[in-house]
């Protein structure tokens, strides 16, 4: 009766989908300027009423909670059945990609579709959702921590757009704090497994020659600022050997960092985005210098041994170069990994399609990390061409965005069929 | 006659130039905002007036010419003696401190007087000098190049104050783009020599314990602004092998520079003043690093050979690291050596009154710099307290400032003796 146990699997109306797939990537693109659709923004309001078109037109029902989340709900026959989620988000960064986000929600449409169309009766009502503002316009996959029920006032405090607009654009969506605070929470007894696709959003899978990547779990991070203390001194008239340039602490940092991924984490990464030397001209040697810098793993106790590791670095460059030293820590998001049982239902339904592929973990957050804390979660990886993201030139394969959505369609009957048990 | 030629050298007032130099350091001074008193602002006009009564207290002539240029002049009884120039300038660097310029200024008038006092009769004519816009509101030594004849309308074209604001400030002075650019010259036959007393601006009087810098020249210097080129990707998800990080680029450049100069180049400094990088965020690869670099040196020859080694440093570092490279030469000030005599007559002014002197080059510009190319020119450093400049906390010990004024005197009445042959 299912997919999997058949010889052949099931999948998804090609066609169908990649004419979706072209319609969604007009909403909001605007040229060379790329995708504009962040969240509550007309065109981002456009493409949700567009999923849902397509939701009716499928036969399909359709809800939104609380929280904004729109989902397309296939219902299981008996009325408690548990749910597997799918889905991803429509909201864009500006001037993002068509498909981060987009596609992961289409997919998502498209198994649902499927399933329906082949008349399957599975033992679990099959969800595709779009979850709200992922992209953290106001606050990022906030979507995802209403459902899971693990948003909290303070996390609703200092959006990034300012407290008003978040207010204002939550009214004009018929939405409110208390919505979101209490409203739009599921009981994780009611939700079997989330599944999320998405394109890998760097190089690897291309450049290995790949077609699915099975998510092991979404790096966590801790950033940092990191001021190196000098002294501002005429570059002309002060002696090399009489100065305490905070450049060359910023320097050594960067390029040690660098080394120290390399040689000793080399499962990690590391960036120094931004680099401000004070005052900034060409004849006065640096007095301050701010590195921001950003270390990822994907599991706990190495973050920390990271960060202790980067510390320790930036107190050498600053003891070399006779440096005062402040060290700020910005922001810490734990690494999650995912989930056993979703990794193998993956695993088994590329295999089932003949389709090659390859564990990896995620660099960039997602929907998927959030899920993750209340149920079983699982993601699929597709190819990025050159590893661009949130870029007009993001772009993958539409091959590639059948396959990975013919295995989240294995994926989810996988673990549908599992949750009879 | 001639205080060098007697056992004991004529000395200067000191009570009269100490109180004079407490008194100048009063107009335009802003408390912990340091000296304000930028070229043409109330207070450098308040300081000029200042300098004009002193002269005539003194029962000295007084002369502007047609670049601003205040003189305080002994003349010679032979109407057609050549003139010993002492100056500096009266204006100084927003937030700056009290000395740089102004007790170059104050030094000369004081020698003038002094002279006048000890009732002596030069072969020449001794003119104390202050010289308009040193410091560059509009146009760095504005009056220098005028005074030497070597202002060209091209030097007018794009003041650093905007082309407006400096002909309204001219305007205001009573003065002309025509006057600047012909009227202010004098004949290099009429001038026997140009001396300048100055702070060191710089850390090395003070920390060898010498009380008296020869300054054998005045370092030229060569700036670029050097871009890296990488490619902007996600920082979490990219690994490090795949990135062009030009970060890296400029990192490795401010660390070779530095290296450069301690191994190849022991007589010259280079300074990163300023790194941007592009687009600046935490979790994205830098795509672009723009370095703002500058090298000086003694001479014309090393000074080409340190900015090509610098921009090999640079081909270097964007080849290893995949970057892609543009260099921009932004500009070039040739170095300019003191004059041979005016370093002889110096140091033997130093020697009769037994301070201690040590040959020194000049790392910032000053006027001194334009005159060398008219006149037999020389410089005298006093310490500076730490090396600062620039900045409210400049200073220099009063004993000092008084050292350096003498050997001005004595060095002033060598150079005009020397004149008569």
């Amino acid at each position: 009766m299912f997919a999997d146990s058949s010889s052949t699997p099931l999948t998804i109306n090609d066609e169908r989908f990649a004419a979706d797939l072209q319609a969604l990537g007009q909403i909001g693109w605007a040229g060379a300027d790329g995708m504009q659709r962040t969240s509550f923004s007309a065109a981002h309001i456009e493409a949700r009423r567009w999923l849902f078109d397509r939701a009716t037109d499928a036969g399909l029902d359709t809800r939104v909670d609380s929280a904004g989340n729109h989902s397309v709900v296939l219902p299981a026959a008996d009325p408690d059945a548990p749910t597997v989620l799918l889905g991803s988000h429509l909201d864009s960064v500006p001037s993002g990609g068509r498909l981060d986000g987009a596609l992961g929600v289409l997919a998502a449409l498209e198994v649902v579709r499927s399933v329906k169309d082949a008349g399957l009766r599975l033992p679990v009502t099959l969800e595709a959702v779009d979850l709200t503002d992922e992209e953290g316009t106001f606050v990022g996959t906030l979507g995802s921590w209403a459902l899971a029920g693990q948003l909290t006032p303070g996390m609703l405090r200092t959006p990034r757009s300012g407290r008003e607009a978040m207010l204002d654009a939550l009214r004009r969506q018929g939405l409110s704090e208390e919505g979101l605070l209490s409203g739009a929470r599921r009981d994780p007894a009611t939700i079997a497994a989330f599944l999320e696709l998405h394109i890998e959003q760097g190089p690897v899978l291309e450049r290995i020659g790949t077609q699915i990547g099975i998510v092991t779990g979404i790096r966590g991070n801790a950033s940092f600022q990191i001021t190196f203390h000098g002294a501002a001194r005429h570059a002309g008239t002060t002696p090399m050997e009489d100065r305490r340039d905070a450049g060359l602490g910023a320097a050594e940092l960067i390029l040690g960092v660098r080394d120290l991924i390399t040689r000793e984490f080399p499962d990690c990464v590391a960036n120094v985005g931004e680099v401000r030397l004070h005052p900034g001209a060409f004849n006065v040697v640096p007095e301050l210098a701010r590195v921001s810098l950003e270390v990822r793993s994907l599991h706990d106790g190495e973050l920390d041994a990271l960060s202790d590791a980067a510390r320790e670095l930036a107190a050498q460059s600053a003891e070399r170069w006779g440096l005062g030293l402040e060290i700020d820590a910005v922001g810490r998001w734990a690494p999650s990994p995912t989930d056993e049982r979703a990794r193998r239902a993956i695993a088994g339904a590329a295999h089932r399609l003949g389709l090659s592929a390859i564990e990896m973990p995620s660099g960039a957050g997602h929907d998927a990390q959030v899920m993750a804390r209340i149920t079983t979660a699982g993601m699929v990886f597709v190819p990025s061409r050159e590893g661009i993201s949130h870029h007009p030139d993001e772009d993958t394969d539409l091959q590639d965005c059948i396959n990975g959505t013919n295995v989240l369609l294995g994926a989810a009957l996988e673990l549908a069929a599992e949750s009879r048990h």
